[in-house]
């Protein structure tokens, strides 16, 4: 899905810097047996490039002595950072933390700070008796250097061996993410200086990936091989993205802010956003600036559109609330819609969600509203109706528009289209109207 | 996080099978840069449990050639079966193809039905013109077997290579799914027929992972070596799950069950289900099979508990939907709450979820309500009412109870964990009502 006019780990250019390399080792059986999915690596690779370091590889290895120990040998020949999260749990049969024990020389002895924070919080905070099994969270290899989990219990612990530092971080994502940003980011920045990473992204609506390849295409292959293009498509829309790499902040950013002013005038056209966001964080940065109000009425999508309004903190600003009409019953008591449009028509018509997006501003008194209803499958469709069959509206006091849309994936992944071409479409209804 | 009695890639016993092992590759830059969350990876490792086959590591390598070409070499070593997704873009600058093509021998061709298939798509289903781009994804080395993509342009491949199988398949999720469960695990299986895992799983609530761990701790040290017990802790609540290889599946599973029932005997007072269904699940069973019905009344998660109630199809049968009253308005306007109570109580309050219950409950004419409000974060806490603070209340014609809970997590846990708790509250609630 993505391609690089150059790769990015192959410089040949003498005054280009080769970007400091690391490795994500994420431990844990629940990964291989595909009951938890890996978040946290995707947000350690995002902060890392914000610094200058480049993700080589992630690896997700079990709770097995001889596998950790061989990735960890494996993994430190070509990475200057290991970022190792997971298997630091209170049981004590977790072997994550005698082993790096073992694997750095040392013995395990009881860190005075770190058992009283884990006393406070037991006492304290938790209110739950204080165990000897608790106790033992606060026994660190002697050759680390603890680093204090604000958060939780258990610490996280930074070693260094043949010019490659690792470090080891609870699997628990609020604990790990607020380690890394109190301390350990800084800590690896400071160790990095000269490495710069810097990106520029924009979103794209309405063209399909390969198209706007070719639109782009004399543009990208004139890009200068220290600029790297990335193509995200995801929900029906592109994201671009530009990765330059350099030894100094001031050119790399000069020289991707003249590319990628280029590239914007050259996708003007389905441009959504030339930032870092989301179509939810879009709409709500385009209501908020407005100084408009929005409700929703969502059947199919169950109160997604709602949630990826109100995920992000700063939504009271501009959404008021909405309906999940699920039941036709719903729709004509909360919402207002008529029991003949719904006998005649159906609810998954244009005349319904219309009614739908009156209904919401009326009942919400809102500037704008959004209104969806849709088959998700993987029941519930009929020749005439199929499954994917959505119908969207968005409306304002003085115009309600609608469209339907034909979505060909699974359930989720239907919930999911509907609500960002949901978003899209107030986005285009609100750019329209307002000035 | 999880600990075993036993180690499962450690097996000693002579009548013993040692699982078949895998090794899940997943290759773009987009997954080194943070921008892309792999869940494929879960899914694989789930589908290949079920089929005997153990998940031994996951590897997530760049766009690059070199890294690529080693990952292959090096986890062949060691696994017999190596899923390979992404990569296999429709820009003709993806890597992977050509090197697999190099890796395995042989020369790209054109598959004819691989073309036909394409041409179908983009000329029937998608109508866009069919480029010289999009041609080229009917190339395909000539050493392997092609797996037909029903759900999409870019075809699947399978290679062997000394008694190893290498599986490659586009990275969109529901069309490596769709390739996955009509001919590849099928094909897998087929070829290790003797091997077999099986998993027994169980949810608590009410009870942390250490004490739980000391309250089985008897019954886990006697468990048989071939039977490992896993914790696995979320949202507040912890599931536990039995893994058993064998070689006869009838031995496994009377094994398994004789073990799995002394288990919930043990947990019995914090069991919420025998089975490996999430909270919303056993919530929606519960509603499904007492035939009554369901009103939700959010605040603080924006519509996320609809959203959990809805995810999985089946929810019309009892959810007949809800209000996201994130405004003071709408709690008054549609949910009936008293301004009074707004204004001397305040939004997050014990008056105010109660009386969004009985609002829902009338409003929506449904059996049961539940509603939440609380301060998310990051901002908007006071002295008195802190950041995580959540008050829910469940109820029906009868009776509604509150609770309130201090959680303190970031946002989007927070908004995890007040929804799970709510469903939690409401299935008591429902469990200690309904017979």
């Amino acid at each position: 899905m993505l391609y690089f006019a150059a790769n990015l780990l192959d410089f040949k250019s003498e005054d280009m810097q080769v970007p400091v390399k690391a490795t994500i080792i994420t431990i844990g059986d629940e990964l291989l047996i595909g009951q938890v999915i890996d978040t946290n690596s995707a947000w350690i690779a995002q902060e890392l490039n914000k610094i200058g370091i480049w993700v080589r590889r992630r690896v997700s290895v079990g709770d097995v002595w001889e596998e950790i120990w061989q990735t960890l040998d494996e993994e430190s020949k070509d990475a200057e950072v290991i970022l190792i999260t997971g298997g630091l749990g209170p049981t004590a049969d977790d072997i994550t933390k005698p082993l790096l024990c073992k694997y750095f020389g040392g013995e395990l002895i009881t860190d005075e700070k770190v058992l009283a924070h884990i006393e406070n919080l037991f006492v304290n905070i938790y209110r739950r008796p204080f165990t000897d099994r608790n106790k033992k969270q606060a026994e660190v290899p002697s050759v680390c250097t603890v680093i204090h989990n604000a958060r939780g219990t258990a610490p996280g612990m930074w070693f260094e061996k043949n010019n490659t530092i690792f470090v080891s971080m609870p699997g628990v994502p609020h604990e790990m993410k607020g380690m890394m940003t109190d301390t350990i980011l800084p800590k690896i920045e400071e160790r990095f200086p000269g490495n710069i990473i810097s990106h520029r992204t924009l979103l794209t609506a309405g063209i399909g990936e390969s198209f706007l390849a070719d639109h782009i295409q004399l543009w990208e292959e004139k890009l200068p091989s220290n600029l790297k293009l990335a193509y995200l498509p995801n929900y029906g829309m592109v994201r671009l993205r530009i990765t330059g790499t350099g030894s100094n902040r001031n050119d790399l950013n000069h020289q991707l802010e003249e590319e990628f002013s280029t590239l914007k005038t050259l996708v003007e056209q389905w441009l959504v956003t030339d930032k870092d966001n989301t179509m939810p964080q879009v709409v709500s940065d385009l209501f908020k600036s407005k100084k408009i109000t929005l409700g929703t009425a969502e059947s199919c999508t169950g109160g997604y559109i709602a949630h990826l309004l109100t995920r992000d903190p700063g939504a009271s600003a501009f959404y008021q609330g909405g309906v999940v009409s699920y039941a036709n019953e719903v729709k004509q008591n909360v919402l207002s819609v008529s029991e003949d449009t719904l006998q005649t028509e159906g609810a998954v018509s244009e005349s319904t969600v219309k009614q739908m997006v009156a209904g919401t501003l009326e009942k919400l008194k809102t500037d704008y509203a959004v209104a969806v209803s849709g088959i998700m499958g993987p029941d519930g469709g009929t020749e005439e109706k199929p499954v994917g069959l959505v119908w969207v509206a968005v409306g304002n006091k003085e115009k309600i528009v609608a469209q339907h849309f034909n979505f060909r994936f699974d359930r989720s992944r239907n919930i999911e289209m509907t609500s960002i071409q949901a978003l899209n479409m107030l986005r285009k209804l609100v750019l329209e109207t307002e000035y």
